[in-house]
């Protein structure tokens, strides 16, 4: 099935608090600038990005079934911070339940959070709308927002590192996935 | 076959600088204490110390021709820095060239310079002494020397931590065995 973005938004507007809708729009925007900017399909983006946190609520005990029974997910999620889950969780339950087919979208929405070594240009778009879209104040994104006005993959690169030494200084695990981006966008 | 620590170290300083040697001997009587402290075979300790950079200054090129014909060591070493060679290759080289037979020993001078995944404390005895040996003084070693004086695991992850801070600040791509030690250790 093919979904307008209106279509998008509604479907995950009542799985989001006001405030995370208020970024899902935002990085939308985003995605479609990138998109625009780097010779990304616009509405693949616009529509990975409406869709891209909707398990972001899910019961973590909802999102563990579904990590254990589905044979598609990794097992080693449930190893890692439940933050990590809403991705790739949330891809399959798009897919089985709203019936999203397009694999590249399903794929920028299962690795918007943790990245993954070699990211297709629409995951990095999605990656990247998530990390700098305008309700972003973390230390340092201000740099991957300049650099993501000409560089793709070196926007992503750098807002990879700013997540692994962020996840390091706080003695968090880092996932497999992510340091395989850094690593292939080095 | 077994060697004393004389033999081991009369068996590497034809291949090491007069300073790496130093170091050499330094690491050595920083694993005899490290070991001691935890409770580790101290001549286990040694003999992996005395030995660990074997293959410091071996040739690119041979280290090269190691990697790429033996079924033992991992391929994807050749896409990370050179540097990161001289652990596995030394191991090898040692077990064939020297007769060196004990797996624990040889373990240890293998992941000297990455780590991995659930080092065995022998693992981390050396891995640490080559780290907080005296003559070392980058950033951050003496406060991992002082966790060194109690717990061993902590001084390991704090030293991954920095070591892994420092690649990604050099924009260096990091080995993927030093995450999984990190994760594992944190």
């Amino acid at each position: 099935m093919k979904l307008t973005r209106e279509q998008a938004l509604a479907y995950v507007k009542p799985y989001l608090k006001p405030e995370r809708y208020e970024h899902t729009v935002r990085v939308a925007d985003t995605a479609i600038e990138l998109a625009s900017r780097f010779g990304v399909d616009k509405s693949q983006a616009e529509l990975a990005a409406a869709l891209h946190d909707y398990a972001k609520y899910m019961p973590t005990n909802l999102m563990e079934r579904w990590i254990k029974q589905d044979r598609r997910l990794p097992k080693d999620l449930l190893h890692y911070h439940h933050e990590l889950w809403h991705g790739p969780v949330g891809a399959l339950m798009l897919e089985q339940e709203l019936g999203l087919e397009d694999e590249a979208v399903l794929s920028a929405i299962t690795y918007h959070t943790t990245g993954k070594k070699h990211m297709s240009p629409l995951d990095k778009v999605v990656f990247l709308a998530d990390y700098i879209e305008p309700g972003r104040n973390f230390p340092g994104v201000d740099e991957v927002r300049e650099i993501a006005e000409t560089n793709l993959e070196q926007a992503c690169a750098l807002a990879l590192k700013n997540t692994i030494v962020f996840l390091i200084s706080k003695e968090r695990t880092v996932y497999p996935d992510t340091f395989h981006a850094y690593n292939d966008l080095i």
